[in-house]
């Protein structure tokens, strides 16, 4: 089940950057499952990752060689994807696991293991088999393509419960200069990314200096990634990264900042958009804005509230105009001094409540018409400041328990 | 579905304390939707009530009343709890309506309006049918009983999707005199109390000073009530009433305070537990044991945050010992420096997590055997201080998201 389109764009080349994958059979045979991006010499990188304190140990090893680079003036090579295990909860074996990784492949290929970044998701919880994964490392290398078949490849590579590969491509004109921006993404269970989802690439041939590459991303991936929920659990292995290339042109003036910043802000929140709508069981794809906040935390805080009642997803799920359920999700968001009778709720275009119980025009019939699309916008506004914030998120149905009750992550 | 059988002992007289039924046709006809309890003179009443801030009319009125009452120094007369209509979420048609159910009742008894109190409990969002309600008050006014009949109506009259009434009862012996402590519940989905559950009463002959018995119903909802979750969601009915009639035993000093605590938080720790075992679509009664925190609240945030896991509760209806699950819910706790290498977490009687990751001599086996249970025990210990807290929730299953998929609550 998913919400809306598939749609994987036919992705630009960016030069000097290529994907290779391999079929390792990591967990089952026969599926693309380790992915490895090669990054051109000279770029810049930039990573966000998990805040779950039970990070994964490539998270740790990869947070340890992205430092390391940082501190030589260099920039990672090489970063290496396997799906089917998360190496996460799996010690002092799972370190050293990443670490091995990453050295095979910097064997391999010739570069310090300092300057590869190991990446994994799936099951928690078992250790790598170790074999099959460094003996697919070659045959990843072999394949690596810089046109859209080697992005193709790699969206499919990275998937885990995903029933279908997320990509996203933008392209801006800076001057006569094109720039391109790529990046895939994977994630439909345990998805409340406290940073990003489980994992999502981005690479874009614009020239940036490493600070300033590094607050576009915390800035992105603040209103993108970290604005979708499915069930609320974050998981031990969320990864974001950017790759600038800088082969192409450089963004060294506020107006091209500006241009930038929205570009990529755009291609964040597409790629972390088609996580909620691929989220598990996902039959209803809600868009939850909260106006009239005193602070963007209070404006999330009450967001993530209504996101996250079960009472409210299982609503949408039925196609049930429940605004009861709404209420009591807001009414319980960590709000102080909080003035309900202030409350408006509209339903795309139909006002639910006002002055504390249903709005005196609402009728059934134009909620439920509301509730049987397949996009839901919620709007709810607080009437006591001026901040706003709006959050992503799925429906909860029999589906989701069915696939979580049978799948071990 | 439900854990463990049901029980609702016969309950021993409390004198004076009366308690009437009557089928009012609320929401459906032909079941007891209407419950009185009469509270004899020189009685005194603690409340304690929903934080939601979107608390129903009724709420409202019941705190009213019950400040009018302490301003005057007297004690209410009435409680009158009706299900079906939770009449919250209906502004100031429901507080008029909430107000002249109080006037009624009354009028019929003789005494002031402001001595009774109002409960309701059922779908948010529908006013009130007062007509049928106010028909319903004589039947039950002439239907009173002090004997367990009218306990064992009541305990049924206040039910909305739980599967059976939850009733629990104490006796206590100080020197030669017996206190009895009764009690009733109600409640199975939108549970997460933030001060106890959708409806619990409990009633004893004991005399208490008010500030006392005050202390004491605090005391003793926040380790009963508030420590339980099924959902996650807050309602906005909910309300705990203590009623120490004052005709037995007094409890005059700090011996006989200490047995009495004692026993009233068993009372209630039984009666909150009932809830979670009736949980909606619950097959699981699981208790969370957080210990090694440094503060309650710390202890108290993680074990909510696994309770909370839709990825843990899935897991548990599997009966999957899933403890990456458990692992990743709770590294995602709020918690400030977490090491999380000095965690250890039983399954059971059976080790699953220490050192950052599996213990060495974890067992599926083991494991599988304690999930398949139908109560589970998991302790976590963090490490890093004496502070303990314990949760106790449900399983998520295919059946809570039927139940409220169809249920307008």
């Amino acid at each position: 089940m998913a919400v809306g389109p598939a749609s994987f764009p036919a992705m630009p080349v960016i030069e000097g950057l290529r994907l290779g994958t391999a079929k390792a059979g990591i967990k089952t045979a026969e599926r693309r499952d380790l992915v490895v991006f090669e990054v051109p010499e000279g770029a810049t990188v930039a990573g966000s990752f998990t805040r779950n304190a039970f990070c994964a140990a490539p998270v740790t090893v990869a947070r340890e060689h992205l430092a390391a680079c940082t501190l030589h003036g260099e920039a990672p090579r090489y970063l290496v994807i396997n799906t089917g295990n998360a190496n996460a909860g799996t010690g002092d074996v799972g370190l050293r696991d990443a670490r091995a990784t990453c050295a095979e492949l910097g064997r391999l290929a010739g570069v310090k293991s300092s300057c590869v970044l190991p990446f994994s998701t799936g099951v928690i919880g078992e250790t790598l088999p170790m074999e099959r994964l460094l003996g697919g490392l070659p045959e990843a290398l072999r394949s690596l393509d810089e046109g859209p078949k080697g992005w193709a490849a790699a969206g499919e590579g990275i998937l885990t419960t995903d029933t279908r590969p997320k990509g996203a491509s933008v392209t801006i004109q800076l001057g006569d200069e094109t720039v391109t921006l790529n990046g895939i993404s994977k994630g439909s269970g345990m998805i409340k990314p406290n940073m990003a989802t489980m994992l999502a690439f981005v690479a874009t041939d614009a020239a940036l200096a490493p600070a300033l590459l590094e607050e576009l991303l915390r800035e992105t991936v603040e209103r993108s990634f970290n604005c979708i929920t499915v069930d609320g659990d974050t998981s031990t292995n969320d990864a974001c990264m950017l790759i600038a290339t800088g082969r192409g042109a450089a963004i060294n003036d506020d107006h091209r900042l500006a241009l930038f910043r929205d570009a990529l802000q755009q291609l964040m929140i597409e790629l972390a958009q088609a996580i909620v709508r691929d989220g598990e069981g996902a039959t209803k794809f809600v868009s939850l804005q909260v106006d009239g906040a005193v602070s963007r935390q209070e404006a999330l805080d009450v967001a993530f509230t209504v996101a996250h009642s079960p009472l409210v997803k299982t609503a949408l799920a039925a196609s049930d105009a429940n605004w009861g359920r709404i209420l009591a999700a807001v009414g319980r968001a960590p709000v102080v001094d909080f003035d309900v009778d202030r409350v408006v709720i509209d339903l795309g275009e139909v006002r639910l409540v006002e002055g504390g119980g249903r709005a005196a025009g609402y009728t059934e019939d134009a909620g439920s018409e509301v509730m049987a699309r397949e996009e839901i916008p919620i709007r709810i506004d607080l009437g006591r400041g001026e901040r706003s914030a709006t959050v992503w998120t799925t429906d909860l149905t029999r589906e989701y328990v069915a696939i979580n009750a049978d799948y071990r992550s």
